[in-house]
């Protein structure tokens, strides 16, 4: 067993014992996913938009997630307001920058965001995490397309990370986590994750959790898509066959019981060190 | 096989292959359930309902699916805002007018949208068809009661489909779809549709995939409600003595397998001409 | 089997033959169970939280359920809007103070519906409703914590019940139930309850459907708290072993099949009279 796959190991077990509250920001789409797979990893996820209330709710959070899938006028002043609190306190902020490319309104915001709060983790798909990098993309909808393959991920991992001084984690069929120093790529997963909504904002929520409990946040964007990718195996081979609503419950069954000793036989992570 | 059904069949198939994009400003109690159904289906659900970006994420979608379940100011304009953008670019519009009758805003609100967005189709139970064609009718709430059912459905959906010059549908246990020349009845489904949340907005968004990958709006409505019909269907025999949510899960896993020739078997379309 | 557990069977056939309308302002986290589990019990959802509708949807409706889970300045205008309308029909109001505590806008914001609404039950775990009761609490976010037991359940409820003059109830372990005169414990329940998202939501939109199936709110809070505690349990009987996913299925099943030889079977319910 690798260094990193021994560190997911332990912040896997960690987690369950240290119960970060998890403080998202996020669309009304798929927030029920990600409340499930907080307290499924062992998490306590709050939502709260409201701007008179959203900073303080940061405040007594371990880490904050901010995803923009369906942003509006009132939650992006929310965001930014309790990114900033969150810098304040030192708090890890994650970003899931969904759909950025697809709108003016997206690509502002997340440039907004950039600009004003500093960022722990940077999470999306090829396609978004391309936009963030100032590279040419095109972008169809909220969903990967191959078409967007045409970045490598890890350059675009690598150079979004030195860019914003963040760890950034580009998640595909390899996921590819990098913070500007350490690389991770990891082959877990299955394809049927993207034919159920919000497999990826659960991940960005997951990595919230880890970043929460376990300070480190390469290591935790390693662990949260690690996780996932270990869930959506278990889950295709327990349900895969019924459809993809069987499938959707069985990557929260799968992550409520996940533990250190599944994630050392599953886990298909390697580093590489620059 | 009747012509219709093969084009339900043949409908079914293609939309898998062209995989459209299809945005639905909708409601926050079933936007999962819409989302998921659209995957399990084939297309690519985005949801976005920002005056700022509603019209933009129209131009790049193949059909909008307008749900007026949770309305409010905000997302009224929107919906007005990508209703015309849909127009101006050619894009089908599919309304669903979630409650119609039920509030003066809900009222307002649909009679808004008809004047200044033309609607390629309109789906709802009786009374709320009912009350868009100017009928006298008595509502219950959102879900459709049976004494909403003293308007026959088939000349509800003649006398809207005239109209509006849309195509009507008329979803209860026999579904009723017109164009105005066309007229089909659907005989599949199940009574557990609806004892769950949100399978008339899943229909509607389903209709909407199928006007995004087909262009013709009668067979898209068709296709849609047979979809879930058949879905139902499928569900109750697997899961339906389980209960009401595993019947729920077993309808997404349904329309994930759903294919030209299932569609073929199960499918009790018949279609009538004026 | 003692009075208020045959008042609960009684009451738990009753609501399918009644099929009381629910109007729901509520979070967009646990909505769509909300809407499910109203649906699986017996009765009708609604959800409106648009200040020009909020008040007519809970003038059709029988009962209104408060939730401020994500509130904000919008939705909070319509809770008032609707609550006042609920207390000049006779409309009984449930309130459900999520995360009470946790920030000033929630605490200022159940101040202002006390102040303004006529609360017929008011239901949450025990810092939740220590802090109505004006009682020092530490909250963490919006799951209770053990630390959150220093005050006696019993005692908290009887004090908030006699202040505000309704049903108080302190879901926890053993759940509470008083109106100041009659008191009742419910033993039923599993843990994995506080492991899915909701739950606490769901059981204050039951109780909901009781208020408005059966008048006596005494009895509709202990038949809404119980028929989660036993659903709960048969869940975990079912589903248990295979996650938190599943289990959140098992428990809507559950409810679905939920009738009065269920509960009498199953039901650990004790009154006390003071």
């Amino acid at each position: 067993m690798n260094r990193i796959t021994k560190d997911v190991c332990g912040a896997v077990d960690f987690l369950r014992t240290a119960v970060p509250l998890v403080h998202n920001i996020t669309n009304y789409v798929t927030v029920n996913d990600c409340a499930n797979a907080l307290l499924a990893i062992g998490a306590s996820p709050i939502m709260a938009d409201d701007m008179e209330e959203a900073a303080d709710i940061t405040s007594i959070s371990s880490a904050l997630v901010i995803n923009i899938g369906t942003l509006n006028q009132r939650t992006i002043a929310s965001m930014l307001a309790a990114g900033k609190r969150a810098n304040e306190r030192g708090i890890p902020v994650v970003l899931d920058p969904v759909g950025a490319g697809a709108s003016r309104l997206r690509n502002e915001t997340v440039r907004k965001i950039l600009e004003q709060v500093k960022i722990a983790v940077l999470r999306g798909n090829i396609s978004e995490v391309s936009f963030v990098a100032g590279l040419d993309v095109s972008t169809k909808g909220v969903d990967a397309s191959d078409s967007d393959a045409k970045h490598d991920a890890v350059s675009v991992a690598k150079t979004v990370a030195e860019q914003l001084g963040c760890t950034a984690a580009v998640t595909g069929a390899v996921d590819v986590i990098s913070d500007g120093k350490r690389t991770a790529e990891i082959r877990n997963g299955h394809p049927m994750l993207g034919r159920v909504t919000g497999t990826g904002c659960m991940t960005s929520a997951l990595v919230g959790a880890f970043a929460g409990a376990c300070g480190d946040c390469f290591t935790a964007a390693v662990s949260g898509i690690a996780a996932m990718g270990i869930a959506g195996e278990i889950a295709f081979e327990q349900a895969g066959s019924a459809g993809t609503g069987s499938f959707h419950i069985a990557v929260i069954d799968a992550l409520s019981r996940l533990d250190g000793k599944l994630v050392e036989r599953m886990a298909k992570i390697d580093e590489t060190q620059d």
